[in-house]
């Protein structure tokens, strides 16, 4: 989705490398595919181009293009890179795609997928400065810089880029080092491409090598520096990990700033798109599947699990709440431990406080729904849909037999198996007689004991 | 409660400051009652006091007032500050309230909840030492000084005082700062506090500079130092977690110092009134709200939730558990997976081992309550208590409709609803004859394939 | 379990010291029975030198002797040491139990639970190597250093050995650490042992002292160098919970590097024996405890616990699954919230996805358990079996009554309470037939209120 606040004054076109093997992965799912957040890096990486409006979006995938495939929106161009020569052969996979565009393209990867669009449209903005250098490398400064190639760069122009393994001590002791993202314009990007080679230990082809084309050339480059999460890239799942972990810090921290009371922060989990309100209270151990909208005032108890439901203002909900897609909790409602809503809508102030099952309804204003109430909402071929009634009550232990509908201040009584509709105002009951039979147990007892004896 | 270790001297009266209007925080809930461990942090303030058995306690507000008159005793006076003019004036305020009163005073905050009883003794000894300072200002030594006022001072005896932006780089270098917190003798603070000017950037009233007042006539002022952690304030959401997590860190510590196993200690929560016994073994993952108390030789299972409860020695607790205010587990006891306690006993070596709620009942010595049994205590209107004898079975999927009482040894029948007494040793029967209707399935599955695929 | 990566060339026997009193545990329990990650400690050490196909294993006891014994294999030697007069005295205390033999000893600890075998490896292929040191002393490096006994060693030759309060500035800047350990000749050990005075402080025998002893003779000794967290040990709950922390570290370390994706690695927690696939996702908050096994594809959300449980490949286990020993979960089957399986097998295939209970059950392929199923096994004396068949259904809230079985393809309607067979292709129906009740519901909620107001 576009955002206003970043819009660079040019076109351009994003250029995402997603051909990497992920062999440390060891998965069978395609590496740009695995999830932060709850949504797949690349999806990451997409969204946060989206906010710029792009012209094109490119993706240069290898092995497992049709996975990537089934991922993406129609939109997007996929290009392939096979065999796999290195990152300045993978970029020309995608000129073909953009033949016909001449704006500013933007070079990132599939596998990082935290930068942020602000930092795009930084890139983007530097490269369209009146001195328009050739490319606009992205830098960053890590905790610890290791084996990363360095940037030497003076005012914001590169002097040299170079490989940790061909750094002199002096170059190795300079901090900034190159997240490989680039923004080059089309008609500069093409032919430097082009003129890459490949004479090097390895026999790759390496994006990083146009700058020093460009170089030979009298052309300068400009280097741009991101914060060092924002470029960490991953080629494992330690790494996967670690990358959700960054996400979710910043994201409970955001929670907190907007006036969300997290009790132990580091046990809530938020996915990509989960929104949430203010004087919101998270008990510890909480986790936010996709499509969740929390109002304000929302008391969330331990241990909830919640995806795709939608929880108005003033709901308190848990502990061992389970809301799944199409979940639906009116304002001040309440629903309790051990409790499971899946396309359900529960009214305003209605109430499911205990080990119940609601799927497939609906629950007016105020209706309570007693402990161990379960909705039959499936008859292993159909889903079929309960209706209660406004201020309806559901007494404990009872299974609605879906469709079935519960009239407005009907009651139905515990432990009913519920088949036809009660009408509004009305009693349902549907339980057999009690029987009492004295002396049984004991007897029973001693039958028991005796058997246990001689077996 | 008076805690006879750390008795003062002289009489006191504690003025904890509480006007601030805690932007940053986004609540309506007044900053001073936002909860650690469970308890507002004004409470953590007054428990603190308390154990001092203070003469006198005066809570200073400004906006919300009528919040924090609800959340204290009745022995608490209130005082406004209305505007909120700084510490000094702050203090101020509290005057009227405490003119009677010629003891020592205690100035605290009500946003810096975790000072301890002893620290705040210390600092009341040290003011009626025979060389009587003028005041004694509660200093530490942050990890990072940032930008806090300095203290400079020689042998405990304050040489000056210095906000941050007023101080040379060499004040800056000194690494003890005020934490606000003060002591000071009423018959000095009233005076001092009322020469206090407003000559500064802000034109506030700052406490602090009683200090070089009364070092202008000659009087001296001491310091004493706290813990880090003790005088951290909470003026964010942010900050409200970084406390609630040091106190954790704290009570964690102490329940394994007095023999008990916490598998994963960052993941279990206290409250600040949880009292657990030796030999506890906790797994990962269990929250502990107020009033709780743990004998010896339990375990909890992961993943439970346990307030107002009391567990008595060699129960066993979970997985899933949820014990709610008023349960009471027996010796030996058992509560198993996704069962809920609310205002229920469960008597010595009894067993509700799944998927049970127990609402308003009493449950005998070693009666077995069977999977998926529900106390139906609530007809819409009243709670109605359940009655379950010793050595009661409760066949599983049972209903028992309060008030109702199953006597003892009584057995019923898996899957009754039970709504009149089973007498002692009797059996209760409650549901329906079982039919079968032979081909029935078959002529169901094939119908409900055609309708699929017509459909 | 013999590993061959780490077959030592000559015999060895393992001396495992476990004499010492535990008293910072504050534990009714032997300290060496406490458990990392689901297995005593001793049992961790044992298990390390059982890849190394030890000749023998003496493990020397004080108090609670009665408690280790229950614990350990009959093949294992116990010696008693009483009273406890150091670590020179302990070992001497295994020389009887070990009379017979003249190969190696290994002097380990059952408080240093996490030594590998291929540190052990290393000590006793260096004591077997042609400079045949008197001893090999188990050497690490801390990360604070604090008052460990220090090693001032050359090119991996022992000078000196020092206590930290008998050593120098010079010495305690040295950060070689003794950890204790150590292997011996026992044609070496026992008169070196003999030899050793108890002339210090504590009056107590140390075993360190052997390596002064047999310098004097012109015999050095060697040290080895363990990493620092092998050699942690145990002296209070709180170092079992660091201990722990860092088994658990390695293992998430290891899951992860084997192609496991953890959500939240540090709120997963491993026992010593799980067996986790390829492609298996572990969302937040998962406890495995001994005897899991996990295949490759399978999803495990969060907040589940298992044990004792097999999982095979593309099963989707809960959230809050409670999976206990014997629960067995076919190919592609599912399990979902709040579902508890003993003794249980789900076929592939199957389903179970709400407040279920499934003990001693056994699930035919592609059968349908509805939300809030019981299987009632346990009739207060004897469990029976369930037996469900390939592609039934069991209608919700259904109470199966074992013994039972129902057939393939059978159908259980919702809310019965089956108490005999059901064949296959048929449909049983067992519960109350419905009445209503017009009007009553409005009649009741007059009354009750009329009753709240006179009441």
């Amino acid at each position: 989705m576009a955002d206003p606040r970043f819009q660079p004054s040019r076109p351009f076109a994003a250029v995402i490398l997603a051909a990497g093997k992920g062999t440390r992965m060891k998965s069978d799912l395609h590496k740009v595919l695995h999830p932060i957040a709850g949504r797949p890096m690349l999806g990451h990486a997409l969204a946060a181009v989206d906010a710029l409006a792009p012209a094109a979006k490119v993706v240069v995938v290898g092995a497992g293009r049709e996975q990537v495939e089934r991922a993406v929106d129609a939109g997007i161009k996929l290009a392939t890179q096979e065999p796999q020569l290195g990152t300045a052969h993978a970029v020309a996979q995608a000129e073909p795609a953009l033949a016909d565009f001449d704006g500013d393209v933007l070079i990132l990867y599939g596998d990082v997928p935290l930068v942020r669009p602000e930092t795009m449209a930084r890139m983007l903005d530097r490269l369209d400065q009146p001195d328009a250098p050739a490319a606009v490398v992205l830098g960053f400064r890590p905790a610890d810089p290791a084996a990363y190639g360095r940037i030497l760069a003076q005012d914001g122009l590169i002097a040299k880029m170079v490989e940790y393994k061909d750094a002199t001590p002096e170059e190795r002791a300079v901090t900034l080092c190159n997240s490989g993202l680039m923004a080059v314009r089309a008609s500069d990007l093409w032919p430097l491409i082009a003129r890459v080679g490949n004479a090097n230990a390895a026999g790759e082809y390496y994006l990083p090598d146009i700058v020093m084309l460009a170089a030979a050339e009298g052309r300068r480059s400009a280097v741009i520096e991101a914060e060092a999460w924002e470029v960490a890239g991953v080629n494992s799942r330690a790494e996967l990990a670690a990358v959700e972990a960054e996400w979710q810090q910043r994201r409970r921290a955001e929670a907190m700033a907007a006036g969300a009371t997290l009790i132990a922060p580091e046990t809530v989990w938020f996915s990509h798109d989960t929104k949430i309100g203010h004087d919101v209270i998270v008990e510890p151990n909480v986790f936010f599947g996709p499509g969740v909208s929390v109002g304000d005032g929302v008391a969330i108890h331990a241990f909830s699990h919640i995806e795709g439901a939608t929880i108005a203002s003033g709901a308190d909900i848990g502990p061992y709440a389970r809301l799944r897609p199409g979940a639906e909790v009116g304002e001040g409602a309440r629903v309790g431990n051990f409790v499971e809503m899946k396309k359900a809508r529960l009214g305003r102030g209605a109430k499911a406080n205990h080990l119940t099952y609601l799927g497939d309804a609906e629950v007016g204003e105020g209706a309570n729904i007693g402990a161990g109430t379960i909705t039959c909402n499936y008859d292993g071929y159909f889903k079929n849909r309960t209706a209660i009634g406004a201020g309806a009550f559901i007494g404990s232990n009872s299974a609605l037999v879906a469709p079935v509908s519960i009239g407005d201040g009907a009651i139905v009584a515990a432990g009913s198996v519920v088949t036809r509709d009660v009408p509004a105002d009305a009693l349902g009951v549907a339980r057999g007689t009690q029987e009492v039979k004295p002396g049984w147990a004991a007897r029973f007892r001693k039958a028991m004991l005796a058997k246990k004896k001689a077996g």
